[in-house]
């Protein structure tokens, strides 16, 4: 970072921080890193605002004043799930669509004299940063973009993983194996096929993490289903059928992207619901259905949505650190000159695991998705393969608790009390 | 306990134990309390055979040799959720439809000396327990039978608390807790409904605990559906939507037992797959569904099944010790000279939480249910009352972590070791 002498005084702006998309477990984690972090520099950084539901705040000038909040509340974030300012599924129109909305937010920067913008999010948000960063320019009023990266799905180009995926791979994992230990104690008797949904509609990460709960053959999960791979009904129901003649019951962990060969999702091919409309959502009955056609086996299933990304309960302790970590990294990169960038993981070594902070410029994650290579897959197309284990067995590694009370996860709230506006003008969003 | 004289040598006899039915995240600590007490007397008790996959075992002569695991695979049950020994959906018929299988149980004991029949279920293992000590005294091979409560439905009679129970309820109010802020967060723009199935087919004792999440009325689960509160559409149709109205989301925990007033399962009353069937499990889809085409809000749903009754990462530190003690009390109450009972938990008090053990006649617990008293659910029907939150809090107390390698939780496996068969008859199921 450049130090600055005595004869410049170095200038001191406020920062607006916001959380963007689907939340994690760890994304307050990261909101933690930042503001702690900004709170170091106080000649640097004078007020952070965060957004109340994400950019909506911005736009709406409904801004939440961080320095109302106690250091304890601050520190208690990075245990607690889900997104504490509020996020928002808004993405911002291209700037030639709606250059308003564009402006409006550097309106409301102005008038808070925001010259930190860290965004908290996936694909999507880091092209709203960028585009932030290049308006601000253009509109005379040069503003430090940083991209804060958060998202469960682990698509994000050029970092290593990202933050909020080792924790809900840690969650599939472990309740993987344990819903295995479940099925195979009663298969005898009961239940022969168990089918667990997980999320990730269009790269099959979450998926595969459900294949770190066994090492051999014989235990669960049997059979994975990837959105990166065709689904083809009978030879997964051939495969489903010969692990039940070899090992007695079949674990099967399925994506919620899993889809046929011309792109339909299986989630869209099967259920009516009551009134006979289609029902979407709801991958695990489908294929829970197939098998009992097929072969009438016994069979359950479980679709764990949400308790997925919002397990804080039984986090991965490399993902809370990297959450925060990244956080912080964004307030330093933005002190030390660099704009329009998104700090990433970098891993320097699998065994021992290692891994240092990096960062990318924002117009090259910008709107890009990175998929499971084929090499992490088995050849045919329902397991994991070593290569893919090692890059995800550090990442679930270690466990980092959150406080209880109760019997319950003590998680924090904030007041979320509102900066005081500054502007006469309204926007609807 | 009767004190042995040194004129009467003490009988010694080997001993039996089975788990039966759904299994839970605990009834392995039962049968460490099982055979860590059964060690401690190896005056009384010989050998200890457990039957593999639960009185199927004893029925086809498939008996465990438990001696030959480690003393520190033992102890590892006590943190490892399954059946580990195998349990059975196997209820034996009544002594007149079918007969000759308690007699072959008899056979069994008889050729290896069983004294001993430790019984690890709910009501309808009680029962069987009851049958094979009425039976024996009648076929002349007295056997001492001792039931060890279990199941996550906590239904059973007499006991304060059923072993079990604790650690589901504690998964799905954290569970509840954890998805209720993912939802809070991103409400504004993106899912409005979130709905959670829980366990419970008869009895709304998991749900209920759902309640625990929340103590405020704008605190997440804001709907619970009881099976023992019919169903009203309508009604829960504006409740749904005046919580929307009132905290901008709405969940709603539901247990798959939630019935409409005729007892139709809404869970039948709804979704049809692919080919036309009726779709049975799943109400969480059925109730996200009739939100939606009511208000149009845009809804996730999530079903824990087997997840919630395996989840031994987050177990009640009170379940495990009242799991681990009731089997340690069902060897001394053996000893001690007593026949056909089953301990009990018995409350002292709620605040500071005591308990002890008592017992009952089998007799008393065969075959019956408890469901939810009509107190503990508020007069609205969609709600826990303070009294139901006194029982249930101290049951979800503690945690009691299991031990982790390479980021999941290090569960035993036995070695399930065969004792060699001594009857040349053999006998099918």
């Amino acid at each position: 970072m450049p130090q600055t002498s005595s004869s410049r005084k170095p200038v001191k702006r406020n920062a607006f921080y916001a959380q963007s998309g689907g939340v994690t477990a760890v994304i307050n984690a990261s909101a933690c890193g930042v503001i702690e972090a900004a709170a170091r520099h106080p000649r640097r950084i004078g007020k952070l605002y965060a957004g109340r539901d994400g950019i909506v705040g911005a736009l709406t000038e409904d801004l939440i004043d961080v320095s109302r909040e106690s250091r304890r509340t601050i520190r208690g974030l990075k245990h607690t799930p889900g997104g504490a300012f509020g996020s928002a599924r808004f993405k911002l129109k291209g700037l030639d669509q709606n250059r308003a909305e564009y402006e409006r937010l550097i309106e409301v920067f102005r008038a808070h004299d925001i010259g930190y913008f860290f965004y908290n999010g996936g694909n999507d948000s880091m092209d709203t940063a960028l585009k932030v960063s290049q308006l601000g320019g253009e509109l005379g009023y040069p503003i430090t973009c940083v991209g804060v990266p958060k998202t469960v799905d682990n698509d994000l180009p050029h970092t290593d993983c990202c933050p909020g995926f080792g924790s809900v791979a840690k969650f599939i994992a472990v309740c993987t194996r344990e819903a295995g230990l479940d099925v195979a104690s009663m298969a005898r008797t009961s239940t022969k096929v168990f089918v667990l949904e997980v999320m990730g509609r269009h790269a099959g990460w979450i998926a595969a993490a459900g294949g770190l709960a066994g090492r051999k053959p014989h235990e669960p999960p049997h059979l994975i289903l990837f959105p990166e791979i065709p689904f083809d009904p009978a030879r997964f129901l051939d495969k489903v059928k010969q692990c039940v003649t070899d090992y007695g019951y079949c674990v099967i962990v399925v994506s919620e992207g899993a889809a046929y060969a011309d792109g339909r999702f299986l989630a869209e091919a099967g259920t009516k619901d009551a009134f006979g409309h289609t029902q979407l959502g709801g991958v695990a009955p489908v294929v829970a259905g197939m098998v009992r056609e097929a072969h009438g086996y016994k069979h359950h299933w479980a679709v764990a949505d949400y308790l997925q990304r919002a397990a804080r309960h039984v986090a991965s302790r490399v993902d809370v650190e990297q959450a925060y970590a990244v956080g912080r990294a964004a307030v330093e990169l933005a002190l030390s000159g660099v704009n329009a960038v998104m700090p990433i993981i970098v891993r320097t070594s699998s065994r021992p695991y290692r891994w240092t902070i990096g960062h990318v410029p924002l117009g090259e994650v910008a709107n890009q998705e990175k998929k499971m290579p084929r090499e992490f897959i088995t050849s045919d197309g329902f397991g994991i393969t070593e290569r893919c284990r090692r890059y995800l067995a550090p990442l679930i590694a270690g466990e980092a608790y959150p406080p209880y009370r109760d019997g319950l996860p003590d998680y924090v709230t904030l007041k979320g009390a509102a900066a005081r506006r500054k502007l006469a003008t309204t926007f609807s969003v």
